[in-house]
C-alpha cells in the first residue's frame, strides 16, 4: 500500500491522510550531508569529522542499530568507531573509555548505545553524564539538556529524535507553530521531556502527557500536531485526533501477527489506519521517525566537526585581559606583581584554543604545552615573527624584556591582537646573590614572578640531572677501562643475559661509527673489541664540565677524585652555573624529539688519546639524557600582567652560547597566533650579539624568517655612548644623567646608528623603541628619534609601559604592526655562509658587526681552527664570546668604536647545539655570592606562604 | 482586609476564595530551618553555614531585595556575604569573582542577583553558568537546569521561585497531583520554565501558556492548578478560572493607582478580586510568592551546606578502582605498569574528598595537596597507622614496598577501605646505574614509574638547591670575612638603603642568640659589631656537604677553591648523594611550614673556632632555603595499580638518617582515610632499624600512634639466616633456595622471632607477612606460620600480591584490620628516655634490639660525645647508622648473633632533623656507576615518547 508521499514544496495543506516519508527524507538529508562534507574535504584538505559508538555488551538490537549507524556515517563520509566492551565490563571501565573519547581529537562526537548489556551494576546515567557536553550528539548530558530546556539553542546538541520529529513537522510546511497546540505523550529523557522543550521553543502550546493524565483523548483533541512516544503499541485512535491534525509517531512495538512470516510485526504507539484518514500528515511505522533519528546523528556529529573546524581556524582569540591598576610613583615589581591575580592558566590555555590533550598543568599558574600541536596546526600560516634587541647597554641594562612584555600586552590586551611573548628561562642562582629581574619589570611582568624565578616546571633541574650524568659517565668509564683488559671490559659492557650476550642499540650504534659491521658480540675480532671497549679519553681534553644552578664560586677550579675509591685517578675540573651546560643551548635549538636526541648524542666531551672526538652517543647515555629531558622540552606557558600569553622556555648564556629562548616555544608560539598574529621573541645583550646570533644561529636552524627588528635604546645609555660618565651597578648616577644633555645624546646617537645598520645587514625593518625614563627630556627624545630616522629606521616610538603597561607601548605596537605589514620576507638573509672557513666567519662578524678592522688569531684559538677543521665541525655557525658593554672586545670602548683588531683567544665547540664559539675575552661561567647576599632579605610567611625579598 | 489564612492541618479542601498566605508559610519554614541549623550546629560544633549574593552595580530593586535576603540569612543563621562590584565592573571581573566563591569553602551556595547593572557588556547566561553546580543555589546553571527538566530530582538545586510555588501548591493539602491539569503561564528560565519541569515531575498533566498562545482562556479553564509569570498585570480574570482551581501568582506589577500615596501599586498578574471567588486557593501580591523564594533559597542553602558537611563526614570514599588483567606468568613491572591506564589524578583527589583549592596538578598523573588540609580536617579522627618492615634481608630484599602496594590494593579495592599508602620517593641517581626499583613490583606497583623514578614534582631537586644554596653560603662567607675588617664587613652585611642601615630580621635573630640586645646598627660597639659579622667558621669541622641526585664516585672526595679568584682558600671536602641530604630528613619529620622553617634554621653546618655550632640561621640564608622548599613541603598525590591512593614525599637515607617516609604525608592521609580508614607506611631497611626509627624518632616527632606491625619475611631469606650459602645480588642463587630445605628454614626463623619481639617491645601487634615465591613448598610456609605464632605474632598470613596484586593480599588486609582493631594505644611506648645521656641510649638500643651484649665507644665517638653534650644536644634521639645485612654491626652475622660488642667509631648530628647518628661501621653516601650503568639500555622513542629500559 503506497500511499501519497511528502510534497517537498509544499505549504501547510489540509489535505488528508498524506504519509511523512521518514525514510526518504532521511535519505535526502544524508545526501546534503555528503555534499557538504566533500565540500569542506576540498576547502580544508585535512577536515575528517569522526563519530563514536560505544556499545556494552551484545545486545542483538543494539547490534543492529550500531551497525547502521556505522553504515550511515560511512557513507557521508564520518569515521566512524566501534568501542565495544564485554558484557562484563565495569562502570569504571565504560568511564574510561568514555574518557578516552572526550579526549581523542579524532572523535567529533560519540553516543553511549542504550541499553546497556552488563553482568555489572552500571549507572547509565551517570556515564552519559561524563560525556563532554561538546561531543554529546545524543544531547543527554545534563548541560545540553538544560540549555535546551532553558531555551538556550546556541551551541547545543539536541537529542537526536526529537531533533528529527521536528524536522519531519517542518517538512509538512508548518514552519511556524504560533498558536499551534501540540500535545506530547510521553515524558521520557530522550524523547518527551527535549520533544516538549523544542515545541516550546517553536512557540507552540504544549500540552504534555503521560502515563497519569486522566482522560487522554481530551487532550489529543486538542493538537493541532500531535507526537506520541508513549511505548503503548496502537494506542491513540482515529476518532481522538482534532481534524487536520499532524500525528508524529515514535512509537516501535513488536505486537503478534498471526499473518506474518515471523509472527509478528512492528507498529508504532498510533492506530495508522484509522488516524490516517484524520490527519493531515502522519508518519509510517517503520519508516517513519526512525530513519531520521540516525539522519540527525550524523548532522549532530557534522556539526561538532564544523564547530572543532571553526574554532581551529579562528584565529582572533577571545581573550579576558587582566585590567591594571596604575599608580603613580610606581610601586615595586613585587608589589605589582602580587597585586595582580593571574588567570587560571587552564582558562588561558581554552583562549588559546590548545586542546586538553595538549597541555599539562603544573598547578594552575603555569604549564607546559605538549609539542603534537605543531603537526595538529601544521597547515595553519605562521603569526609575524617580532624580535626584541638593544643598543649597547649601561651595566644597569636597558629594559629589553620590559619591552618585550610591554610590547605584548600592548598589541594583546589593547589593540586585541593575538601575540605570544616568548622569553628565557632565568638562572635561579642569581635570584639568591645578586639579582637583575628578568621578568619584566613595573606594569609590564610575567606573573606570577616567584614561579618565574624559581624551580618553574623544573626545566633546569632536568639539564643539571642531565649534564651531570653524563659528566659521572665520563669519569666512570674513564676509571672502569684504567683497571679492566680489554676482555673483561668488553664482558662487562656486553653482559651474559640469560646465557647470551647482545649490543644494546646504542651500542650498534657506536659500532657502526667505528666502521664494525658486526653486531654478534661473539664474532668481533680482539682488535674490534678493543675498539669497542675503550673510549680511550685523554683526560687533558675534556671540555664536559659539572654544573650546578647555584651561584658557588669555590666550585670554579676544583679536583675531584682523591677518595682511595677511585684510586688516585684525580684530574682538576670546574663546575659551571647550570644554564651555561651545552644541554640548554640543545634545547633552546632543537625543534623536535628526535633532532633532541641526535643532538644529545652527538655532544663531544673529550678527545680520545687518538684525537677522535667523545660523544654522549659513545659513552652510551643518550637516550638517558633524552629521557632526562622529555618535559623539559616542552614549553611553559605564563602570563603577563594584563593576561597575555608567555611561553618561557631554555636559557642559554648569551656569550658561550647563542643567548635565546628556544625555537620550539617561537614555532608553537607562531602556529597557536595564526596568521594574523605576533610572536615577539627576545634576544640577549645588544643586537651586535644577540640579534646577530638570532638570525645567523637561532634562525638558521629554526628556517624561521623574522619580520620586524625593535631596537630598544634609552637616553641613558646614549649618552654613557656620547662620553658621560661611567656608570656603575650600585651607584648612584653622575648628574650627567639626571638632567638634560642634548649634546651627550647626539654623540651618543653613533652607537644606535650602528645597531640600525646592522639590522638593515640582514635585510629587516627597525623599529627603535625608546624606553622612556621619568628624567628624560622632550628635547632629548627628539634628538634620538630624528637620528634613528636619519639613521633609516622605520619608525621611532616613545615607550611608557614600565608606569603604564600596555597602554604605554600602544605607540610602538602600531608601529610593529606597520613594519611587519610591509616587510618582504625574501630580503632577509644570513651574514655569512657556513661553507666559509671559521677565520672567515669570525672575521665577517668582526667586521661587518662590531666594525673592527680585523681579528687576531692567538696561538690556542689557531690550534683549535686546525683540530675543528680536521674533525670536520668547521662548517658550524660561530657563536663569539664577547663583552656586551662594548661593540667592540673591550668594554671599555663606548659609541662606535672604530680602528681596532678583535682578538681570538680560543675556541671552543658545542657540537650538540651546532656552533663553535670563539673566546674573545675571560668568561665567567660561575657566579659568585656577594659578602650580603640578598638571601639575607628572602622569606616565606609559614601562614600566608607569601614570598618576601624576591627582588 | 483580612482573609481566611491557610490551616496548615487541612486537606484537600473544596472550600473557595482561600487565601495562601505565603508570609506566614515562608516564616514557619525559616524558623525550622533555624531550628534545624542549631541542631546542626550542636552536634558538628565547625558546622557554620555560608552564603553570598553577587551584585553589579547598584539598582535600588537589588538592593532592596539583597537586604532581604541577607538579613533572613542572619535571622535563621547562616552567614551571608555580599559581593557588590562597581557599575563599571567587566565581565572578566565578575567571571573572577565568581569563581572565587566557587572556589571559597566558606561558601556553600551563591547567587548572581540579577539583573546586572554595569555599563559594561555582561553576558548574564555566560556568568551564571559558570557557578560550580554544586553551589548553585538560584539553580540558573544549565547542569542544575538539565537534571531538573529531565527529573533527575536527586543532587539538583532548584530555581526558588518555582520550589516555593511547590511547596504553596503542597500547602493546599494538594501534594499527589496525579490526573491534574495544570496550567502553567509564561516560560522564563527563572520561573515559567523551571516550574512546569516540577509540575510534570509531580505528575500533573502540564499545558504551557505563554506570550504567543491562543485562546488563552479556554487553556486556563482546564486549569485545577494554575500558575501564573506572565508580567501582565492583572491578567487572568475570574472567569477564565475552573471553579476551585488553585491559583498561584508569581506576578508583581507596580501600576498608577491615585489612591495610594506613592501613587501606585503593587498587584499581580491574576485579578485577585475577581479569580478569589472562584478558586479554592489564590495567593495574594504582595505577600504570596515573594517570601517563599526568599525563604527557598535558604532552603537551598542549608542543603549545599548540609551536602557539604555529610561529604566530610562521609568517610567511605566512593572510588573507581582499576581491574588488574593477571597474566601468568608474571610480565615485568614496565610492562605491567604500562599496560594500565592510571585515572586522572583529578578524579582520585575527588574521591578523596579534596576540594580543588586544596590541591595543585602537575600534569594529569600527579599532584600535590596541600598542607590547608590539615586544618581543613582538624576534627576529624585518624584513620589506622600500619607500618609495614621486615627481618633482615638478603640483598635482593624481601618485598617490603611490594607488601605495602599490594596490602593497600587489597585493603582499597578489594575490602573497600579507605587506605593511603605513604612511601618514599626514590633517588634518580641509581635509576642510571644499578637499579632496585622501588615503586613495588608485579601487579602491585605504584604508577606511572617514569614519573616516580624520574623527577616526580621535583622534591630532590629542590632540596639539592636548598643544600647547595646552603653549601656555597658557608664558603662564600669564608671567603668574605677572610679578606675584609671587621667593619667593612659589618658595613656590606647591614648596608646604607637610603641612608640608612638597618637589620634584616633574620639578623636580629642572631643578634639576640649573641645575647646583643640593640637592633640599632649605628649603636652597636666595637666588640659586638665583631661579635654578629664574623663567624669565624673552623674550616676544618665543616659537616655540611654539598649534594647532587647522580651517581658520581668522583666526588666522593675532593678538594675546591682552586681558582685563583678564591685565594688559596682551597679545603677538601665532598659530594653526597642529593638524598642524604639533612633537608631531606627535615623534610621527613617536619609537621608544618613554620616547623620547617625552625629547623632548616638550627641546622649546624660546623663550629666556629671557639667551638660554638654555626648555623643556618647564623648565615642568613633560612628563608631563603624554606622558600625554595615552599612546594617540596606537600606530599605528591599518586596512585596504585588498581587506582588506591598513594602519597610519595621524602626519601631519608636509612643509615645516616631514619629512612621513613614523610611525617605530613602520614598525617594528611590519616585525616583522608578518616577513623575507619589506615594509612600503610614503610620503614626502610630490616625492622631493627627502620622500624625502631619510626617509633623512636618519627613516632616521638608525630606524636602519632601506630596500631600494627607488618612484619614482611621470605622463606629465600629465612633460609639464608638458617645457614644456607651466601645471595650475592647478580649472581644465580645456590640449590638450597631453589628446592624444599625445611631445616634451614626452621633454624632460620630466629631472626623472625627477634624482630617479633622487637615490636612487641613498643607494645605493637605485630602480623607478619610470608611474601611468597614459587619455590616456596607448603611444608616451608607451614613452618614459617607456626614458629612465628609461637613467637606471639597476632596472624601470619602467606601473600601472593606479586602475581595477583590486591587479591593476593586479602588475608594480609584482614589480618590487619582485627590486629589494629585489637590494638589499645594506650600499650605503645618509646624504648628510651630523652633525657638519659647519648652512651645510654645506644645502649639501650644495641642491647634491647640488636642483641648485644653492651657497645664499645671508639675515640671519636668520645669526643662527640663530649662536644654535643657540652652544645646541649644530648637529649636528642639517637638514629643508629648500622648495617641492614645483619641484627648486628657485623653484615656477616646472620640469624640471631648473640655475644657481640657493637663498636661506635663515630658520631655525627643532624641538628635540624633533630636527631644524633653514631656510625657503626662505613656508610657511602655517594654510590658510583658501574661498568655498565643501566642507561645503556634507556632510551625513548621520539614519536611515542614511550620510555624503554627503565628497570
Amino acid at each position: 500500500r503506497k500511499a501519497k508521499t511528502v510534497d517537498m514544496s509544499s505549504g501547510n495543506s489540509a489535505e488528508r491522510g498524506q504519509i511523512l516519508d521518514g525514510a526518504s527524507i532521511a535519505k535526502s538529508i544524508r545526501s546534503k550531508l555528503k555534499e557538504e562534507i566533500v565540500e569542506l574535504k576540498t576547502k580544508f584538505p585535512t577536515f575528517s569529522p569522526g563519530l563514536a559508538v560505544v556499545q556494552v555488551g551484545n545486545r542483538e538490537d543494539s547490534n543492529i542499530y550500531i551497525r547502521n549507524k556505522l553504515k550511515f556515517s560511512k557513507e557521508v563520509g564520518i569515521e566512524a568507531k566501534h568501542v565495544k566492551l564485554s558484557t562484563t565490563a565495569t562502570q569504571a571501565e565504560l568511564v574510561s573509555a568514555l574518557e578516552r573519547l572526550n579526549g581523542d581529537p579524532s572523535v567529533d562526537g560519540f553516543i553511549l548505545q542504550l541499553p546497556l548489556d552488563s553482568s555489572e551494576p552500571i549507572d547509565a546515567d551517570f556515564c552519559t553524564s561524563r560525556i563532554d557536553p561538546a561531543k554529546d550528539i545524543d544531547g543527554l548530558n545534563f548541560w545540553n539538556a538544560g540549555k535546551l530546556s532553558r531555551g538556550h539553542l546556541k551551541d547545543v546538541l539536541i537529542p537526536c529524535t526529537p531533533k528529527g520529529c521536528i524536522e519531519l513537522i517542518n517538512r509538512t510546511g508548518c514552519t511556524n507553530m504560533e498558536g499551534k497546540v501540540a500535545v506530547v505523550i510521553g515524558r521520557s529523557k530522550i524523547v518527551g521531556s527535549p520533544m516538549k522543550d523544542l515545541l516550546i521553543n517553536c512557540n507552540a502550546t504544549v500540552i504534555v502527557c503521560h502515563s497519569k493524565t486522566e482522560n487522554l483523548p481530551e487532550k489529543v483533541k486538542m493538537a493541532d500536531i500531535l507526537v506520541v512516544a508513549a511505548r503503548q503499541p496502537l494506542m491513540v485512535k482515529g476518532d481522538w485526533l482534532k481534524p487536520g491534525a499532524i500525528v508524529i509517531d515514535v512509537g516501535m512495538n513488536s505486537i503478534p501477527d498471526a499473518t506474518k512470516a515471523k509472527g509478528r510485526r512492528l507498529v508504532g504507539d498510533v492506530d495508522f489506519e484509522s488516524c490516517k484518514p484524520i490527519a493531515s500528515w502522519i508518519t509510517p511505522v517503520p519508516g517513519g521517525v526512525g530513519p531520521m533519528t540516525i539522519a540527525m546523528l550524523l548532522q549532530n556529529a557534522l556539526e561538532c566537526a564544523k564547530h572543532r573546524l571553526k574554532k581551529q581556524s579562528q584565529f582572533t582569540w577571545s581573550m579576558r585581559c587582566l585590567p591594571l591598576d596604575l599608580m603613580d610613583p610606581v610601586p615595586s615589581d613585587i608589589e605589582i606583581a602580587r597585586g595582580q591575580t593571574p588567570k587560571p592558566i587552564k582558562e588561558l590555555a581554552e583562549e588559546l584554543n590548545i586542546l586538553p590533550s595538549e597541555i599539562d598543568f603544573y598547578g594552575s599558574k603555569k604549564a607546559k604545552v605538549s609539542l603534537s600541536l605543531l603537526s595538529r596546526l601544521h597547515n595553519v600560516s605562521n603569526g609575524k615573527y617580532v624580535v626584541v634587541t638593544g643598543i649597547t647597554p649601561t651595566p644597569l641594562g636597558e629594559g629589553k624584556s620590559t619591552t618585550t612584555i610591554g610590547l605584548c600586552q600592548a598589541l594583546g590586551a589593547h589593540l586585541k591582537k593575538n601575540v605570544f611573548a616568548c622569553v628565557r628561562q632565568p638562572s635561579q642562582g642569581p635570584t639568591f646573590g645578586i639579582k637583575g629581574g628578568a621578568a619584566g619589570g613595573g606594569y609590564s611582568q610575567i606573573i606570577p614572578m616567584e614561579d618565574f624565578n624559581l624551580h618553574l616546571t623544573g626545566d633546569i633541574h632536568a639539564i643539571t640531572a642531565a649534564n651531570n650524568l653524563l659528566a659521572a659517565a665520563i669519569d666512570a668509564r674513564m676509571f672502569h677501562e684504567a683497571s679492566q683488559t680489554d676482555k673483561a671490559l668488553f664482558n662487562r659492557l656486553v653482559p651474559l643475559q640469560k646465557g647470551e650476550r647482545k649490543f644494546s642499540p646504542i651500542q650498534i650504534k657506536r659500532l657502526k661509527k667505528l666502521g664494525i659491521e658486526e653486531i654478534n658480540p661473539k664474532k668481533l675480532k680482539t682488535e674490534e673489541i678493543k675498539l669497542f671497549s675503550r673510549l680511550d679519553i685523554d683526560s687533558s681534553t675534556i671540555t664536559w664540565q659539572r654544573v650546578m644552578d647555584t651561584n658557588d664560586r669555590f666550585l670554579r677550579k676544583i679536583t675531584i677524585g682523591q677518595s682511595p675509591t677511585e684510586r688516585n685517578l684525580t684530574r682538576e675540573t670546574q663546575f659551571d652555573i647550570a644554564v651555561a651546560s651545552e644541554i640548554m643551548a640543545v634545547l633552546a635549538l632543537t625543534t623536535s624529539m628526535a633532532d633532541m636526541k641526535e643532538r644529545l648524542g652527538r655532544m663531544v666531551v673529550a678527545s680520545s688519546k687518538a684525537g677522535v672526538p667523545v660523544t654522549a652517543d659513545d659513552l652510551g647515555v643518550t637516550g638517558a639524557l633524552a629521557v632526562l629531558m622529555k618535559d623539559a622540552i616542552r614549553p611553559n606557558l605564563m602570563q603577563t600582567l594584563e593576561g597575555t600569553p608567555v611561553f618561557v622556555h631554555a636559557g642559554p648564556f648569551a656569550n658561550i652560547a647563542h643567548g635565546n629562548s628556544s625555537i620550539l616555544a617561537d614555532k608553537i608560539g607562531l602556529k597557536l597566533v595564526g596568521k594574523d598574529g605576533f610572536v615577539v621573541t627576545e634576544a640577549g645583550f645588544g643586537a651586535d650579539i644577540g640579534m646577530e646570533k638570532f638570525f645567523d644561529i637561532k634562525c638558521r636552524s629554526s628556517g624561521l624568517v623574522p619580520d620586524c627588528v625593535v631596537l630598544v635604546a634609552t637616553v641613558r645609555a646614549l649618552k654613557m655612548h656620547g662620553g658621560g660618565p661611567k656608570v656603575t651597578a650600585g651607584q648612584p648616577l653622575a648628574a650627567e644623567y639626571t638632567s638634560e644633555n642634548v649634546q651627550l645624546v647626539e654623540s651618543g646617537c653613533a652607537n644606535l646608528i650602528k645597531h640600525i645598520e646592522n639590522a638593515q645587514l640582514f635585510g629587516m625593518p627597525v623599529v627603535v623603541a625608546i624606553n622612556r625614563f621619568t628624567t628624560d627630556t622632550e628635547e632629548e627624545l627628539r634628538t634620538v628619534q630624528m637620528k634613528a630616522k636619519e639613521a633609516g629606521a622605520l619608525d621611532v616610538v616613545i615607550c611608557n609601559h614600565w608606569a603604564e603597561g600596555g597602554a604605554g607601548a600602544v605607540g610602538l605596537a602600531e608601529a610593529v604592526e606597520r613594519a611587519c605589514k610591509g616587510h618582504d620576507s625574501t630580503q632577509f638573509n644570513f651574514l655569512y655562509d657556513l661553507h666559509l672557513s671559521i677565520e672567515e666567519k669570525m672575521e665577517v662578524i668582526a667586521k661587518k658587526v662590531y666594525g673592527a678592522d680585523g681579528i687576531e688569531i692567538l696561538p690556542e684559538a689557531r690550534k683549535k681552527i686546525d683540530l675543528y677543521t680536521k674533525q670536520g665541525f668547521d662548517n658550524l655557525p660561530i657563536c663569539m664570546a664577547k663583552t656586551h658593554l662594548s661593540l667592540s672586545h673591550d668594554p671599555e670602548l663606548k659609541g662606535r668604536p672604530t680602528g681596532f683588531v678583535v682578538p681570538i683567544r680560543d675556541i671552543r665547540s658545542s657540537v650538540g647545539a651546532g656552533f663553535l664559539y670563539p673566546l674573545l675575552g675571560t668568561m665567567s661561567t660561575m657566579p659568585g655570592l656577594p659578602t650580603r647576599p640578598c638571601f639575607f632579605d628572602i622569606d616565606i610567611d609559614p601562614d600566608t606562604e607569601e614570598i618576601h625579598g624576591l627582588f
